[in-house]
Parts: C-alpha cells; structure tokens; sequence
C-alpha cells in the first residue's frame, strides 16, 4: 500500500478551508486522517470529509501532533503564530495568507511556474501559497516568457467578493436586496457599496499609493518567476461577482511572439486553457470558469501600442487555482519527491 | 431676449435621449420649441420637457423643418440617413453614434479638450459627439499631455450596462433575481449572463481580436487630441453595474510629470474632479458618481514598471458626461460662439 498522510487543515470553515478539503477529496490525496482546524469562535463545527463526519478542532501547538502535512487559510496573524509551531512539530505548512511569502526562506509556490522551489520547505518547514491574483497571471506569463523574456506587464484586475470570504459574499447579496427594494446599502466588510459597483481597492493602502494587493501582483510575481527586476504595474479592483478573479493583461517581452506563437504555447502551458474565439463570441469568464481548476485565457492580441507587446485576458477560479488546488498540487509535489523518498 | 433656438432630440425615448433633454432643462438651455422625435415604434409616446407635455413625433427629414440644433442618439443606422437630411434642412447635427466620427469633414469634439473643433460644423452640418470612454479618458488625459507629452495609453474599462440602453438594464435586474432564484438565465442584449460576471466584449469584434468599442478608443483618442501617431491598447469590459464607467489607465509621457504636478494639473483641468484619498479610503466610484457631470479622478500614483508613467482611476456617468451632458456641452459653444453671431 502507498503512503498515506496525516492533514491538517487550518482554517476549515472557511470559503478557502472548505475548498481544500474538496480538492484534497477529488484530487484522492492519500490522506490517512483528516485535522479539521480553526480558531475557537467556529471550532466545534461538523464537516464531512470522504463520507466520515470530523468536528473541527481548535488551531493550537498541540493539535498539529503527528500531522504531515498543514494545510493553512487562517489569515496571516493565525500563520504567523502557529505555523512556526506546527513545523516545529515535523508537519510541512502549506501556508495560504500572505504572511511567509517573501520571506527569503520560505519558497513561494505554484507548480506550473516554479514547482523546483518546494524543496526549499527544508529551511523553515513552510511553504507559501501566492495571492489568488498572482497564481492565475503567472500560469499565463510563464510560458510566454520562455517564449520572449518578459519584460513589463500591467495588469488590472476583476476580483470577486469571494476572495474576502464568505461575509462578503453575504454582503453583495444583501447589497443586491436592498438596492433592488430601495433601501440604503450598509457597508461594512468593504468601505463602499458593492452592490452594482467597482472598487479600485483591495487590501491596505501603502505609502506609494498601491494597495497591499497590488504589492503582491509586484513581489511575488517576481519571486515566483524569479524576475527581480520585473516591472509591473498593477491596478486591483473589487467588482461585484461572486466567484472568479478576470484580469485585463497587457505584457512586454524582450523579443516579438506573434499572436499564433502565443497561443500555441498558451495551449499547450501547463494548467492553461485557452478559449478565444471571438467570431463565436467565446472568451472566457467568471461565471463559466467558476468550479475549475484551469487558468482560462482568452482575448489574446498583439497590442499595438508598443513593440514587442501582447494583451490578453486571464481568468480562474480564486478559491480553486487561486487558493486551495495551488496548495494541494503543492503538497502534491511535496508527497511524490520529498516526503515519500 | 437673448435668442432662442428649436432643438430636436432624435431618439427621444432611449436612455441618452432622455438624458439630453434632462441636461438641456437642468443647463437652461434657451430652447424656443422642443421637438422629440423617434423611430414609428415608440413615437406617440408622452414626454414632459419644462413642464410642458410633447408627444414624440416620428423622426423623418420633414420632422427638421425650422429646426436649429438636433441632438441624434438613435442608432448609427438612422444617424446615416436622417443626419444628412436634417443638416439640409438647416439644423446643424450633434451626433452620439459612431456613424459619423472618423468621417475628416466631421469635427468629433470634448468641450474640455478641443472646442475650437466645433467651427468644423461648417463642413457637412454634422458634429459628432464621441464615444463613452473615450470622452472620460481624453478629459482626464488632456491636461497630463499638456504638461509632458502623451506618448502611449493602455486602459481596461469597468462600463456599466446603461450604455447598451434600457433592454440591457433590464437584462441585468431580471438575470440576477433569476439567479437568486435558482433559474436559468436567459442572456438576450449580451452573448453572456451579465449578472455577477464580467464580459471583454462590447460592441462588435473586428479582424485584429479588438472589438470596435476598443477602435473608438484608439481612433477617437487620437482624432480629438490630435495625436495620430498616438499608442493606445485598450481592453473594454462590461460589468455588473447598473451605471457609470471606470477606467483604469497606464499613461506614458515624454516627460517625467511628479504626481504632485498630475495632481495639481488635474484638480486645475476642465471638467475633472479629483477624488484621491487613499488614507481615507476616498477614490470615485460607479454608483456614487452616478448622476453627475465631472469625469473623476483618483488613485493616482507613479508607474514603477517604466519611465514617465502614472497610473490613475477615472470614473464618469456615461449617459451624461458620456453622452448627453458632452452633447449638450457642444450645442453650447455652437450657440456662444457660432449660430448666435
């Protein structure tokens, strides 16, 4: 019998928690025994896993005995108490905030782009899981810049309320209600009304006038490909759709792709499906993307505007590609060539 | 008494029609006679203009009799046939459609950007009024290149559903309480629901994969900022909101241009407001820009990925500034500077 894995999953009643158990499920990681975790306000809830009822524990030093493997989406005050903890305890954390991710000796992962880097889970016992933004725009990059050497890319985003989680979306459809019976919006998980509106604003402000997210979008794409002098030029914007991040993305290489080049190499990227048929109106979106694992391009065109220069458009699933399927096909490649040897 | 002038409005039951004659009364726009026309599918209908009643005529060439100004949103189709005819009748046109803004003897003008264009009426009797995005983004760019040179543009647009007119608001309401009913949608104005997702898609598609909503944003821009060579790489996006446009635009100078001189040069240029407060959470928004006649401005920051280059957020009501208040705006300058002489 092949190996199976004791797996923690940090943060199991949320949007993010609950989809790692699902992918951990289809995917059949070899997992011998499920650790339902979570901080003491939902702990105590039921979930069912492979047909077997699990009460989630409480997340603590103690609860990550024996596991192998830890599974976190707990917000980054959470990872940075206890995934130090549970890695002292021999588990490998696959960590999903934004905590460990450009902290040198944390390898920043996604598979189709730099799966090489998970050996680096030895320094710390941590591997990060990039931002839902990053993930998707990567897979996209990445086999155009073997293609030209990228160069440049901006980018402005579509991201669904499901990225804040499951009280967002709540309030994009009480938003929805009350604008549809005339009643004044209360805003509170976001500063403005989303309902029916975009906001140029996800995560903290910076000093430079980026938010927090769009940071993200700048460092980790450049750890992740390693690029360290990558120029990107981010603009993240909130839009009220439940589920599936879309990016508008216009990149720079070094030498001229043509638009045939790029999207046989887009066809034929790992984890990419291309759907660009405009004669049959067919591009993807988020409503149709919703539930897989693909990162979805289409539109894709040579931007006239400057030389050497494609635009296209990219969507994916934030809780799926974007979260939770990027850290199980981590720990995927963890099992087959570093904890199985 | 100040002279008076008999103004038709031709499309006087859609969205924007609706809209220029709200602008003409909230502007007191010396009208002597309103004369509202349509198609014979929805003349007969009942309008109220300064408190007065009209019944909606059918728009043909007799309909332009003694008429001074027609103000056109009718389609480009009708545009073609009755603009011509109306201008021999002797009513100068301001057109909304597309069907006349490329046409070298028809000037296209932004009253903020290029007013002395107006004297070009001259010519065929037909000004045209441009594009939605267009006008909002060659507002905002306009006293940017006057301070370092405009050298290239790369914008993704959030538009609202009001710029299809009233059907595909319609379609949006419907869609989403089918949705949150559990029932199929049933998409009919767009290709694809609209509801809770985003489409790359507005207007139709042409050979180069740009659709023709991004041709009047390249052809446009440059015919109204008289910069032919100009670079500009546009993504329109249809979203979920009921009403105004977002924009997020990367703009590239030949000169360095600080935020602080932007800032400043935007908070002096015609017809901008800036809305810029990160550390307060304050940036312009759809629904709250709704109903007024600036083009908006916020988030505005250097662009770290190349030379003189800022990024910014631009958000306007594309019915008004982006149609009827910029179509109003024209006749106001025709009657200051030209017919009333």
């Amino acid at each position: 019998m092949s190996k199976t894995y004791k797996v923690a999953v940090v943060g199991a009643t949320g949007v993010v928690g609950r989809e790692m158990m699902n992918v951990l499920e289809e995917r059949t990681f070899p997992v011998s025994e499920l650790v339902p975790l979570a901080s003491p306000r939902t702990a105590g809830e039921k979930i069912t896993f492979q047909d077997k009822e699990y009460t989630v524990g409480v997340a603590c030093a103690e609860a990550f005995e024996g596991v192998d493997i830890a599974l976190f989406s707990a917000g980054g005050s959470a990872s940075l108490e206890l995934a130090p903890l549970a890695a002292e305890k021999g588990a490998v954390v696959i960590d999903n905030s934004s905590a460990w991710r450009m902290d040198p000796e944390v390898p920043l992962v996604v598979p189709e782009v730099n799966p090489e880097a998970v050996a680096g889970y030895k320094q710390k016992g941590i591997i990060a899981n990039p931002n839902c933004s990053t993930i998707q725009m990567v897979v996209a990059l990445k086999p155009l810049h073997d293609l030209g050497g990228l160069k440049r890319v901006i980018v402005s985003t579509y991201q669904a309320v499901s990225g804040s989680g499951k009280a967002a979306m709540d309030e994009l459809s009480t938003q929805v209600s009350q604008l549809f019976n005339g009643l004044e919006t209360e805003p509170s998980v976001y500063p403005h009304t989303i309902a029916f509106n975009c906001l140029p604003h996800i995560d903290v402000f910076k000093d430079d006038g980026y938010t927090k997210e769009e940071h993200k979008m700048i460092f980790e794409t450049r750890k992740i490909m390693d690029l360290p002098d990558l120029g990107v030029c981010p603009t993240c914007v909130r839009v009220p759709v439940f589920n599936g991040h879309a990016e508008s993305i216009t990149a720079e290489f070094e030498k001229n792709i043509s638009v045939d080049d790029a999207r046989k190499a887009l066809r034929e990227g790992r984890g990419l499906f291309v759907q660009d048929e405009p004669e049959n109106n067919l591009y993807p979106t988020q409503l149709e993307i919703s539930g897989s694992d693909a990162t979805c391009v289409g539109r894709l065109r040579e931007d006239p505007s400057a030389p050497n220069s494609l635009a296209f458009w990219c969507v994916a699933d934030n809780l799926r590609k974007g979260a939770a399927t990027n850290a199980v096909q981590v720990a995927e490649i963890l099992i087959e060539n570093h904890l199985g040897k």
